[in-house]
């Protein structure tokens, strides 16, 4: 495994892949890995020649008062990981080399990013978009592959490529869980032992919402009741949101139709949780 | 010369060609074309194997009171210019290929497009740099093509291009000029006779201010009183801003020193024309 901290030498090396007629598959992450990006690299190493994972933990896509400074930072053991995983290429560059002094220019998406996540985080999606748009014109990857945990960034991300015609695939991988049904990520090493034992109240709604709707329910405000009183008589979490939408197209939806996505935000205490189920009714 | 209209097939061609270890230059333009763009087009053939020419009347850099229903559109002039120039591949695609129903995604640079020609054109910034951020993804090409004309509008992208790490080399290329000194441009066939004979006071003012800057004039007041009293005495013009600013930062300058950008907009009638000269101080 290369460590490439800076563009032009990484730029060198994916042209000579590409001359070779290489594929090239992408993950991006801001590290502290886990199973979920494990599953995200085996689908890149199955899919192309050349698997790049990037680090970056990329400050515009946090909020003033966000986690961003107390956000895990452990490179070592990520670097361990990446290797183990079979990444080819690991870049790892400076906050620095990706938003240089006099940084001026932000790709935005409207609409669906004012919903949902949106509602509570100003500016990320912003964020987001701009870290990835970049990210996909340093690596030009034929495939990318990102997280169905963050439901809403997926669709954000996908719709950015589609309008701005990046030439790449995005693919979007299930959500991989502890064996109690939390779904991995780098903020539950945030969660004291009693709400770790509380968290899988979220999958566990979820998937009861799910098989009621699978059973025929067509009204998604029972459904939100449903998932609330569940979270609320089961934990200490404080409901950000719960909602049920297009899974596409991320509209909120009046009758359970379609590709459902039925999706949640619970803060246990300082530490903001996510979680989501599509239902094809 | 192809031309090809829809964005498959397009890249279809560009791949093939990049695959044979062909270069590709760009000169992205709304149609009506002129001697301007002729200029642009033969840099790219000398500098490229392939040449692509974009005609697109781009709808998101226009105002809602500007004048996107009467540009000019007369694409079999344009065809026949484009085939005598050289141009390898005409790519002219329409409205609904470029922005499809729904589209939502914007790129914009800040700070530098609120200055000059986007004080009085909010918005047009963002919707040039998202056409160029979209045809530099649909095309790919190694350099892209420019005019100096749009002094502003070549910052911006270039800033664009840095800033979001697009892999293509941006060129500006110089003004072009009719005999009697007044830029080339599409906008000039809206002037009346007296305004055609009255506008190229613009030029002549501009440079009087670049020979007295070189010959040590340091106060860019003096400069904007010079070019205000000129074209206020000799024409109807009315003008927008006349600006002594930072050639590569568009920064406005207290103290004329480095590359100087001195930039004006003026209207006569409806017609807003724009000039500019560069001075090394």
């Amino acid at each position: 495994m290369r460590v490439v901290k800076s563009i032009q030498p990484l730029r060198q090396l994916i042209k000579q892949a590409k001359q070779k007629g290489k594929t090239i598959g992408f993950v991006p992450t801001m590290g502290a890995l886990h199973e979920g990006h494990a599953s995200l690299l085996k689908k890149s190493r199955k899919e192309n020649d050349i698997s790049i994972l990037s680090i970056f933990i990329n400050p515009t896509q946090f909020g003033p008062h966000e986690d961003l400074n107390k956000y895990p930072r452990e490179f070592n053991h990520d670097r361990r990981l990446a290797e183990q995983g079979g990444v080819d290429i690991l870049f790892y560059p400076s906050a620095k080399t990706i938003y240089p002094r006099e940084y001026l220019t932000y790709i935005e998406v409207n609409g669906i990013t004012n919903l949902l996540c949106g509602c509570t985080r100003p500016g990320h999606f912003k964020g987001v978009t701009t870290i990835v748009g970049k990210l996909i014109n340093i690596i030009n990857p034929d495939c990318m592959y990102v997280g169905q945990k963050d439901a809403q960034q997926a669709v954000v991300i996908k719709k950015m490529v589609s309008d701005l015609n990046f030439d790449v695939d995005v693919k979007v991988c299930p959500i991989i869980r502890e064996p109690d049904g939390l779904a991995m990520s780098s903020r539950n090493r945030y969660l004291s032992p009693q709400q770790r034992r509380e968290a899988p109240i979220l999958s566990q709604s979820l998937k009861k919402a799910k098989k009621i709707i699978s059973s025929g329910e067509r009204n998604p405000q029972k459904i939100i009741r449903l998932i609330t009183s569940n979270i609320k008589q089961n934990s200490t979490g404080m409901i950000e949101y719960i909602e049920c939408v297009n899974a596409d197209t991320l509209t909120p939806l009046k009758i359970l139709t379609g590709n459902i996505l039925v999706a949640l935000a619970v803060k246990f205490g300082s530490t903001r949780l996510i979680d989501n189920m599509v239902v094809r009714s």
